[in-house]
């Protein structure tokens, strides 16, 4: 036969676009991490801690956030409809968990929670989150306009398949990232269009500098079809004001960019003068409707009830004639349905117990005391960050993440530039050595040229925290101790 | 400013791929039947059935199949695991279910299922996976080479993200095919090269045919990067012999071709003289290892424990090198993990309740009934196909679906395309309106040009299947006789 035989998989031979993409959060930092949870376990003696603190993943959960009950007593119940016409049922779930789960089952044909539903959810569900949305933004949303997803991330890529026609298409996105956007933008075939946040002013987002970008790649030829807001911000923590975000919804209007509203943080807002707004509210405010304007809103229960690994969503889809709805439809087809534990959850945590309901106090309760932790480790951090030599640190005013940039000896940046890896790593891995502090490195974001951060979740154990911010400072002194002393060495050598 | 406005989002500017994939099991048939449905409950005069039958898709749970008790139990166990400290928890839970719930649980660092877990999925239940295969294949599998995935569908779409570079990369892929192959091959940038199945040998896998199609793919400059095998098969119901997968087994290794084993029917098997082989377990026997050949098989819980709707499955992974199963981690990586109650899932399916067990007895029941129930109404449905006029029915061996072929009058055939519309899509229609049940017409599935098909689910409700094959025995022979008898009339007027 003459033809060449197809390649096997290699490294070599698969997509290129997959080898140049990094995911940082899951990525080198954690890989070390693992290795060293292996060693603790095998040979604790040889470690200088006894557990690793995952800082690099907003992961609330895996760092003892306890669920909220009345979520889990619906899931389980909806799980298993058998336990409702127990009588011990009774004295192990509350009233409302079980009206709850019944109302659920009873929304689904089949009455149960095995089969695949619609593949944009179960449609009482989606009501209920529509409702949800209402309620919230005081504009009102439809069913029709709702995917229930899994997780956030499987709407980003849904929507990038959706957009992205091929190179030539590019997509407005912030730096630093959440580098899923990079990463899902390249997979799809686009081309990212960055644009800054400013550090100095807060992280706040410039709209000239926005439009500046937008010129400069129109001006290469791309045509671009979205603009990406995390709000708050991933891992920068602002809050945009009102006024920011109609600015920016000016912006896509004016200039017809599809606005990809990355809002899962909504509820993590700290910020005394700080409130969430979404962006659809913000562009009904200004009197503009489905026909002025293309809003994607991404919402899910990972990070403020810390549901991660449940993987539930929603995408509110609004501004789109119906024959896109139905592309859209059809690409959210080819994976059948959202995973129904994660279409459950967010219907709860789009509609919790109200006032009357059995477990309205024990819920608001539950939620309080995590957003109130939230905040007590957030400042704690914060100013632990701020308190160390060379360190400036962003306030934090919404999100899951301080993102402080270090100022390092040159004699630090050198010993990084010797092994080959730039200093946000260098510090990084030294931290994690040291302490067993995961965190991940600013160049993880596309943090700006000629700048050092790193990116820290404020989610450890408060039982812990304090601990380990004593192990913080006392390595970042060493470490700055090390690296002056050195730099003195060599003046010294040099004199 | 000079520059044009990016164009919103619009049906004309959405990704092209998009809008040239199908996935006929959700598509147009689905759509219909669900407007019916709501006619039904407006106006249930109006029509004339109560209910659809949905058999368009395989999904048992949804059409009355009722869940294995072990996995709710479980379910809801690790759900809310303040259950198991309770004295009540005893009357309602199995003690084997509460043992594996603990177990699960203390597999899991934070001893909780809320947070993000490994990309790959829970480390112990890959594990768990890997020993459930081991024990089916008689060859050893590692918790290295599993990726828990949500459902098979996630698994398909990550290899082609991994394996297609650009159009020049082809895939070989059955016809008739499972639509989610040419949608994922598509969207993902590549080219399909599809082979046929022969209907006439039992729609036979003919090696010669295969190459016939690689070969002309290389010719016309592709590069052939993977083969894909349905086994059981989807449509077609067929159950590939030993040497039959020997024979593939050959030809992939000689021809550097991936196996992409999409072995998710692998517990549906009702022809007697047929059993399940594993593609690795085909390979290892004929001595051939990791360095032989690449092998990635799919499974999931979908198909023969139903739960469909909770998204759980695993990809197997051999004879792949460390660097690129580092970019698969990468990939899956991006999703964050799969979710957790579809990992549970799949390693109680990996490894059910054994003798000795508490659940073991009323387990093996409860499957025995399931799949003796599928048995039933595959022999029934395929009885009732047969016996129409006109209509040749394969003989079902495995999976979820009957495959029919149709000859029709002419006279129908003219009248779909008066229409518009093809004769398979005419009839299935026809069917829907006149009877409630839901089918696929064949062309969904790519169909051998000039033949006629429906994909019908044996999963229709025992109770209500004798009714459902009533109804279509009538319907068929009014459209047959509605035809025939146009046929008839207009050979008079010729006359």
């Amino acid at each position: 036969m003459s033809y060449n035989k197809a390649p096997s998989i290699t490294a070599e031979t698969i997509n290129p676009r997959v080898k140049i993409i990094r995911y940082a959060p899951c990525g080198e930092i954690v890989k070390h991490a693992a290795r060293l949870e292996q060693e603790i376990e095998e040979n604790p003696a040889s470690i200088p801690f006894q557990e690793i603190i995952y800082c690099n993943l907003g992961n609330p959960q895996v760092l003892g956030q306890p669920p909220l009950t009345f979520f889990r007593e619906v899931l389980s119940l909806c799980d298993n409809p058998a336990l409702m016409d127990r009588d011990e049922a009774r004295a192990l779930f509350s009233p409302c968990s079980i009206r709850r789960a019944r109302r659920i089952l009873n929304s689904i044909p089949s009455k149960d929670t095995g089969g695949y539903t619609d593949c944009r959810g179960i449609k009482c569900l989606r009501q209920v989150v529509a409702d949800g949305i209402t309620a919230r933004d005081g504009f009102p949303s439809t069913a029709d306009d709702i995917f229930l997803t899994d997780g956030a991330t499987s709407a980003i890529n849904l929507m990038m398949q959706i957009l992205i026609r091929s190179h030539e298409d590019g997509i407005l996105s912030p730096l630093p990232e959440y580098p899923l956007y990079s990463a899902s933008i390249i997979l799809h075939g686009g081309t990212m269009v960055p644009y800054n946040l400013t550090e100095d002013n807060g992280w706040g987002l410039e709209i000239f500098e926005v439009k500046r970008c937008l010129e400069e790649a129109r001006s290469a030829g791309l045509t671009v079809r979205a603009m990406v807001v995390i709000n708050p911000g991933n891992p920068t923590g602002q809050v945009l004001s009102v006024t920011n975000q109609e600015e920016i919804v000016e912006f896509c209007r004016k200039e017809g960019l599809v606005i990809l509203a990355d809002e899962v943080y909504q509820e993590n807002i700290y910020a005394e003068n700080k409130k969430f707004h979404s962006f659809k509210k913000v562009a009904r405010s200004l009197a503009y409707d489905e026909n002025d304007l293309t809003l994607v809103s991404l919402h899910s229960v990972s990070m403020s009830y810390g549901e991660s690994g449940r993987r539930g969503g929603y995408m509110e889809v609004s501004g789109v004639a119906a024959n896109v709805k139905d592309q859209i439809y059809k690409v959210a087809s080819l994976t059948l349905c959202p995973n129904i534990a994660g279409q459950i959850l967010v219907s709860l945590a789009m509609d919790p117990p109200k006032l009357g309901d059995e477990s309205f106090e024990s819920f608001d309760k539950e939620k309080e005391q995590i957003r109130s932790s939230f905040c007590k480790r957030a400042k704690t951090l914060e100013k632990a960050f701020s308190g160390l030599e060379g360190v400036t640190c962003n306030k934090l005013e919404g999100a899951l993440y301080l993102f402080p940039r270090l100022h390092l000896p040159s004699a630090a940046i050198r010993a990084a530039d010797f092994e080959g890896v730039s200093p946000d790593i260098f510090y990084a891995h030294r931290l994690l050595d040291a302490t067993g502090i995961a965190v991940v490195p600013g160049s993880g974001f596309h943090q700006a040229s000629g700048t050092i951060h790193i990116r820290c979740t404020i989610l450890p154990d408060e039982r812990k925290i304090e601990a380990m911010v004593a192990r913080l400072r006392a390595f970042h002194k060493a470490f700055m101790n090390e690296f002056r002393g050195s730099q003195q060495v060599m003046n010294d050598l040099r004199r």
